[in-house]
């Protein structure tokens, strides 16, 4: 019987009881990842460790990611026990120091730096700005940003920061009710950055607003917020590990069990001029698109049904078709944010969150 | 500073950071569910805590629920931490012990029992069947039947019983290559129940039929077992505290971020005569529905948007109609299994699985 999880030095895909990750690699063999070990080399800074980043962060870690650079101001309270990941016993510690150790705990092989600071704070934007520069594995940039804080402005600050660096990040949060979320990905110039049309579900003004109003807080439940973080982190999967469909906007209605997949094209005059800079210079092709490319033909998922399963299937009159059993990578809807046409964009911006 | 959570007598909608519920309560403030107390009388037997059964039975957990019962005879491996919940000093503990454990210190006004047990062998046939008869905390019968396994014998033995005896259980599963999922709904005789048309994703023959194909084992990921076991709990919640739009079947395919929604009839000649019996009783009007009715008028969701918030929308050009900000309660679709029209089951079977 083990009791502690020793590091290991290279992903196995043996199917052995005491392999992490058999699991994980067996995604290679089912035909879904290419190359899954490419996962240790990936590296991303998560802003808010709540009831999002926090299981977004853990996915990641038990994914076997390289690298997480985790920021948080708050400390954990028996307030915040009604979502995943903190435990009572971790009263009163910053969320950074718990979730360090918690996530060193699951997964040794994965690089942890905490850091209990206000990303907005003016002191701390060289940090900030210097760990995505170079908080890689190797130095470099990382690969993602992903946001998960719950204010206004935390995004507004992030986004400036990844117009002016062209970073890539990724946007999430969940409404004040807890019954609707979304996560967003953006590359600047490419798609809609934050600022270009901010989604309904999060646009708010101030930092307390969705705190604390006339003695109401915030409804939160682990069942929504633990679904955003799982489609968060998928998304980051499927990006870095280039398998399936990404998403560049994607929103979840809990009332309605309604998804909505869609993406935003940036707006020409949008207030942050970094974001107008990286439009003009990815529409002058200096730019190149970084949305990852489909490898359809290396990657194409096999159906998971046997011609004996099919035939038992049969007994209960159900039978495949192509349509049926194979997987085809359809466009997203594209919704365009230039606001000469607002009326349009109103339009276009109302559909995403109603029914089909 | 506390470290261990104390039990609480009646839960509150104080907003301090030392009440656990005050998120949960303020469900009621913002007019989404009428009464969150009640789910402390709620119970439900949890079959199956692996990557998907665990962190359902977390996520009710951390919502106050009343009792839940875990059944599973599997202990911890290294090879289970690439999905949520148990943790590598776990290893070698039953999975049912070491969630009780757990459960019991982020909540400990859950009542928990757990029994490291088969429910397919014979001889625990009378214990789960007398756990589903009177193990509520008022020694009635549950009020739900969560079905988290990873085989099709272990869906068609809680299948059979639930028929027998009529009772209300909620179905879950993660497919072989970690690339979709479902949960469904199933009410004894008035929607089709496991037997009369089992999900594609899920189907499968024999006990280890999954687990090790040529060496090969299946692939899992934490993001996919984590969004299921969101959805599955969120459901849970919809059904018990009456609010939203209670799903049926709802499939999500990671590939595509293709989630689709909708309902199969029972269908009249399935193989389980329990089946037969109770669409009948309920065709007959015997058994009147059990179906949650949409407290629509006393429930309807408030836009979160104020008027000052509006405005400052205004200034991305976004507006708001009625259609946008507020919610209304769509049919779902409603699928036939009657197998008096194959063909046409087939078309409609295979729709689900398509992109929109």
């Amino acid at each position: 019987m083990e009791n502690k999880r020793e590091k290991i030095d290279k992903m196995s895909a043996e199917v052995k009881d005491s392999n992490p990750y058999s699991r994980l690699m067996a995604l290679q063999k089912m035909g879904i990842v290419k190359d899954y070990e490419r996962i240790r080399n990936f590296s991303a800074i998560i802003v808010g460790v709540g009831g999002v980043g926090s299981v977004c962060a853990e996915m990641l870690v038990r994914c076997g990611f390289g690298k997480l650079i985790l920021y948080d101001y708050d400390k954990i309270e028996l307030a915040n026990m009604n979502r995943l990941f903190y435990t009572p016993d971790q009263i009163g510690m910053t969320k950074v120091e718990a979730a360090k150790e918690t996530l060193a705990k699951i997964n040794p092989d994965v690089e942890i730096e905490a850091y209990s600071m206000n990303i907005c704070s003016n002191e701390n934007y060289d940090q900030f700005v210097s760990k995505i520069k170079e908080g890689s594995l190797s130095k470099a940039s990382v690969d993602l940003v992903i946001s998960c804080v719950d204010n206004y402005a935390a995004r507004m600050t992030i986004n400036r920061i990844c117009n002016e660096l062209n970073q890539l990040w990724m946007e999430s949060g969940v409404s004040e009710n807890a019954m609707s979320g979304h996560i967003q990905f953006i590359i600047p110039g490419e798609t809609a950055c934050f600022g270009c049309a901010p989604p309904l579900v999060v646009a708010e003004k101030g930092e307390n607003h969705k705190v604390k109003r006339d003695g109401v807080c915030a409804a939160s439940l682990p069942t929504t917020m633990g679904i955003v973080a799982g489609l968060l982190a998928q998304n980051v999967l499927k990006y870095l590990l280039n398998f399936g469909e990404v998403s560049y906007l994607l929103s979840y209605n809990a009332m309605l069990n309604f998804f909505s997949n869609s993406e935003l094209k940036p707006n020409p005059t949008c207030n942050d001029k970094n974001c107008v800079i990286r439009q003009e210079s990815f529409n002058k092709q200096e730019q190149s698109t970084r949305k990852p490319k489909q490898e359809k033909n290396e990657v194409e998922i096999k159906p998971q049904i046997t011609k004996e399963e099919e035939d038992e299937f049969k007994k209960y009159g159900i039978c495949f078709d192509e349509d049926t059993t194979s997987h085809t990578v359809v466009k997203q809807k594209e919704i365009n944010t230039e606001n000469q046409s607002l009326d349009d964009l109103q339009k276009q911006l109302g559909s995403i969150f109603k029914k089909k």
